[in-house]
């Protein structure tokens, strides 16, 4: 199947990905390798932090949310990478056992001046908990190959 | 020992940590489970993307950087958490067997009006490589507790 290109996205369109339950297991194994603040270690710990009771790492929020966009977009898509992400906002905590969903909206595109065959492509990127609250949300520019540089502006 | 407080905090001031080698058992296991993109999984995948050979993902890259930031300065610190990151920029790719350093400048700091026990400190962090040259920086504002808020303003 062709991939998508960047003729293929249309800022104002959104669209949503499956659910995804994060365990507890995950949580505590993230924060073990990368941030072992006891609040996303045990529960105990969480409850007497300014998260009230254990929550994931935000930084394994954001790797959580990589995968569910890699696995319903990112390799659907003919990427080129990104430079970086614009701003990230941890809005509430991700507790055990919580069912996500992926939001993910074009805000703008353009072609690259320097590069025609590459198209900039901004997007906000929400995490969803079961009530469709956004729980975090990140706004970054994707990179995505043009399909026909020689006719798109 | 009593852990560092908004006072310790002073605008201009860099610190950098100690060295810290990558694997390439850490890339790969880290993009298996959250950015399985054939450039951070496979040698020959990487020399033929963008990124000229296998290297880490940038999510990857940005929860080193909370482990290293965690063990030299977070968890000396009377850490109220971030309510988010204000930019990330990967500048250069993260290989296998890179030794690489973190360093922390303290951009700005100020008082909540809301909170007077809170201060909210602007650091600029950057992943250093051997050369210390930046593979990746970030701009994030942490919130700190302050030790005397009725001394401070």
């Amino acid at each position: 199947m062709d991939k998508l290109h960047y003729e293929d996205f249309n800022p104002g369109e959104t669209r949503v990905t499956q659910a995804r339950t994060v365990t507890r297991e995950e949580i505590v194994s993230f924060a073990a390798e990368f941030d072992p603040q006891p609040m996303h270690l045990d529960e105990a710990a969480g409850r007497n932090s300014m998260l009230g009771g254990i929550a994931a790492s935000g930084w394994h929020t954001c790797a959580l949310m990589f995968r569910m966009n890699y696995d319903e977009f990112v390799r659907h898509t003919a990427s080129m990478g990104a430079p970086g992400i614009e701003e990230v906002r941890w809005l509430r905590p991700v507790r055990p056992g919580m069912k996500l969903r992926l939001r993910r909206a074009v805000l703008e595109k353009r072609v690259s001046k320097s590069r025609p065959e590459m198209g900039l492509i901004r997007t906000r990127t929400e995490l969803l908990d079961e009530s469709d609250r956004p729980v975090v949300e990140q706004t970054t520019t994707i990179l995505v190959a043009v399909r026909h540089p020689e006719r798109t502006k």
